[in-house]
């Protein structure tokens, strides 16, 4: 048998231990022949394919970024209100003539829809979620997220010093697009004393309260925690308008932090390596049993398959009442 | 309300969080007065108690350790036949004239059979599950287990440069009393050749196959992770054993390194700062709820608790059909 | 024999550790009293001043941020054309009442041009350059700057997955103010394509052909590390503006990662604790052999000292015959 | 122009980094083409000689161990009283045949020896120290030195933790051989009270006092850093014999950790980097200049080179008036 492998979209620490639970099991378990697409589904219109060797997966375990390449290329992406019918058969035609009976489309909500999509044209496909924004519909985590998580906390961890060495409020922007998760669970594990989500309204005097509060029980300084997805005005950036803010509002010299790229870069987590080999693993499971046109997920400590089209279109977002927003509150965090 | 608080048994990453996350959702939310009890068990025998006040509990998140401290004290252990009946007196009227209406325990396995007994002499007892080893029986997870996986996967990651420069057998001993949880998950993830648990019999003419089976492809060297708790002969301690047996048996050159203590020390990682935070919190929500002698715990991602005397007496082992160890063989590692 | 001791200016690793490397110093082996003076030369005019115990001084060697607090108070400034000396005059008799016979001042170019003043009225001064930035005149190294470039080039070495994986050029901005020692030598130890620093003119022209250079090379994305006090136009912060030229000029997707506050805070590395460590000691040395206003430095390996007046006002900047750059243009990397 | 470059003797964190600077320098400067020799001097033996190219050097820079391969083999080794002169003329037949016109060694104290006897028989050489034990003679530091103190002082950061909470004496072994050098900087970086290096007698007596004087300043535990070189009785290894002792001593649980393989891998720290792509740089500029049979040297803070006779036979051990030394006694530290 043989199949195809690619990774579309923003990258994210531990795509490549993925391609590695893929291949080897594929390979060394079920004799199956394996082939990376290169750059995402730009990959499949070039035709860009190779076949991936015993050789070609060494040292994927603990490497950032994904050897295969990306790219946001969107086959199905309507110009004006149709699709670009060539580009969709040149895809169909390459896919058939390479032979391949299952395409593995590793990659966040964007990849979800191409990849139901690309079922709909009758090809077979095994999806496998990886954001470190952990907003894909379906699965309790994607690989990527414990990673970036460490990352936000580990900087916060730093900023602490500097806010209480200069009494200073201290504002980290972390990544997340429009979902808090990453901002919930850094500035839970940071110690943030405010934390800022899309999916909670947030009140700029209760933050300033919550900041006056603190110096007079002895705190003159704070850490605040936001997610580049909160709504701000006037365009601004979250760090920099609730920077502004703060300091109109409570006088305190404030200072921001957009932490950046650095968090989807680097080496996965142990956590995210595991989960990435579990996936890739049960992805290749899927395809011997040809339980086609699923996307891996985890429920609690399993690892299970949900159909893609049950996925496609929706987002993961932060429930108001999740665990860790309302521990936070009795101890006395303020979340807007 | 007044409750005390105390940590018992072995040391590990999270211990400060989870008597933050207790005593600010008691303080901060309820009003509770949280007494701090010193060195475990003994605490109580010695009335080494006082107060925690905010100011205790500042910057405990990330500190490793325990600022309560702890001791291998088991009051409820049989001196011949028979339990020492003034030990266990001293502690209740400590416990009476502090007016102490909850004991918090945090602790493994031995600490959870004193607090079931300690719950059976009338006081209410809420314990939760710390251990390194991930061991206890009734949740999922213990916060400690991912901090040790990362220290011991991040040791194994470094033994790859020099096993592949030399073109040795590197052995690498990691901790977990009789199971096998961490050596199985960080050598997974550190990508281990070879992985060895107490839970699974192993054969050195196999292990040694599969030494002699990389050198053909290629790969004339290998990592092997072992747990302490594994089977080895003239009480040799286990990576020493494996060693030896290896170099006798393929003839490579052969090296063993024990992790050792550097596993429990340190700044929990994210996750186990949150998942400390969590168990925390719920441990003071049953007290609000009088749901006593209980312990704390994981159920996939939702924290709960189970009846004390269920979990007492009891050891959580790796299951022959654990999930990472059929996708690790289904890649080609050796489990024996 | 008492002192007082001050941290002033921006906070930076390993100050905590000269802290302690001064007073244990002083304690330990010459039974000197050593009081600790908040948030700077603040301090000085607010007395607040307090004695430093063993107990004061448990933890620090690995501590970020000043226990002692800092300011950017300057007490020598000029409104206008006169200094304030009633303000002079209340630190006088604060530091006569306490009867100190020296004080010893740790921060950056800022602090060593108040503290040369504050000699100039008699004061007993010996100061220690702490800076991230590395531009003290008159020391090899100052502390934190270590520190700084292993924050940064880890953040580069991230950068790598990103810049590679999406065929991007990715530009980094980090600290050093009209210094390029921590671009340098992070974007060096980084492995930057492109490093921009103050000290030498650049020409984005020139920049673009190496990138595209590089493409024809295969390889299509490229490290840009770039200081923040590099010159730019219409006062756009540095990794914006290079971004933005880099794009204008080759047509490359370009991102612009600012690195901010997480290069001053959180654990010293080894080599500043024990460069702080030993500056602290070298410190008290000078005080017990009345050897004041000075300033302790670093010469190859010994730690020595200079007289604070040749330091005050100057600025260490890169040279242009700097060794790493010679190497780097060798190597075939753009400076600019 | 031709020339051949090898690594021999233990792995070390930067001798890729060493790799790439030579090899950039040379190929893209000075238009020479750098073979890569195989497992150090058996490369030379077995002909194992391959040309680098750009894209061999891709990603060396922050990886650990070395892409070359290492061996112990000694070429000019004594069988009983003579050398192996077959040994010898196949290796200058093939240096000969490959037309080499110097070969570059990177290695420790034994590589130096060799490469100063292969220079004896008219063979050009360059030869770069490369230790984490930091004893190779006519050299300040050595890259892989820096590396190794970071890890073992992260270690006895983690050691803190349990030390306190289970008032404990932790004794930990670091690497160094004969030398102390790993041991005095990770030891005063990560705070240890008892530090021993082989430099330095110890007598039992005073370390147990050490201990009980902490006992009594309200510090029941203690931090020993113990070189793997010291003095032992009965071939016992330096860490447990300690800690036998020391409980015997003072009757305090002691644990003892062996920190072993992983101080010599992984990436890197960017002081090593740098250091390491200066040796290589400078090593390539001396064979330009035709100033062959000298070794590399870091001198303050200048790269230079002395000839290699001058270091060949010689260790590079711990001075009894080391600064470090002389400033922990003053901090109270115990030295033996």
């Amino acid at each position: 048998m043989k199949i195809g492998i690619l990774t579309s979209g923003g990258d994210c620490p531990g795509i490549n231990a993925t391609i590695r639970g893929v291949c080897k099991t594929a390979i060394n378990n079920y004799g199956i022949e394996v082939y990376g697409i290169h750059s995402g589904f730009r990959g499949l219109l070039d035709n860009e394919i190779e076949l991936l060797t015993d050789k070609s997966l060494s040292g994927l375990l603990n490497m950032g970024g994904t050897i295969l390449g990306t790219s946001r290329e969107k086959p199905f992406k309507k110009k004006g209100s149709t699709v670009d019918e060539d580009k969709v058969n040149t895809m169909l035609s390459n896919i058939e003539k390479a032979n391949l009976e299952c395409i593995v489309c590793i990659g966040g909500n964007g990849t979800q829809k191409t990849a139901a999509k690309l079922a709909e044209t009758g090809v077979n496909v095994i999806s496998i979620p990886k954001t470190i924004d952990n907003n894909v519909w379906g699965t309790d985590v994607s690989f990527g997220f414990d990673s970036a998580v460490t990352i936000a906390t580990d900087a916060i961890d730093r900023l602490h010093s500097t806010a209480s060495s200069h009494q200073r409020v201290m504002v980290i922007e972390v990544m997340g697009h429009k979902a808090g998760w990453i901002a919930l669970y850094s500035g839970m594990a940071g110690g943030g004393d405010i934390i800022l989500i899309p999916e909670l309204e947030y009140d700029i005097h209760n933050i300033g309260n919550t900041i006056m509060n603190r110096l007079k029980r002895g705190k003159p300084y704070s850490i605040v925690v936001v997610a580049e997805g909160i709504k701000t005005e006037n365009n601004m950036k979250a760090a920099q308008y609730i920077a502004n803010e703060i300091e109109y509002e409570t006088g305190f010299e404030t200072r921001e932090t957009v932490l950046g790229y650095i968090q989807r870069g680097g080496s996965p987590t142990a956590f995210d390596r595991n989960l990435a080999t579990r996936m890739g693993g049960h992805a290749t499971e899927l395809i011997i049993n040809k339980q086609f046109n699923r996307m891996v997920s985890l429920n609690g400590s399993d690892i299970s398959s949900i159909p893609l089209h049950e996925v496609a279109g929706k987002l993961r977002l932060v429930p108001q009442d999740n665990d860790l927003i309302i521990q936070g509150r009795k101890m006395g965090i303020c979340f807007g």
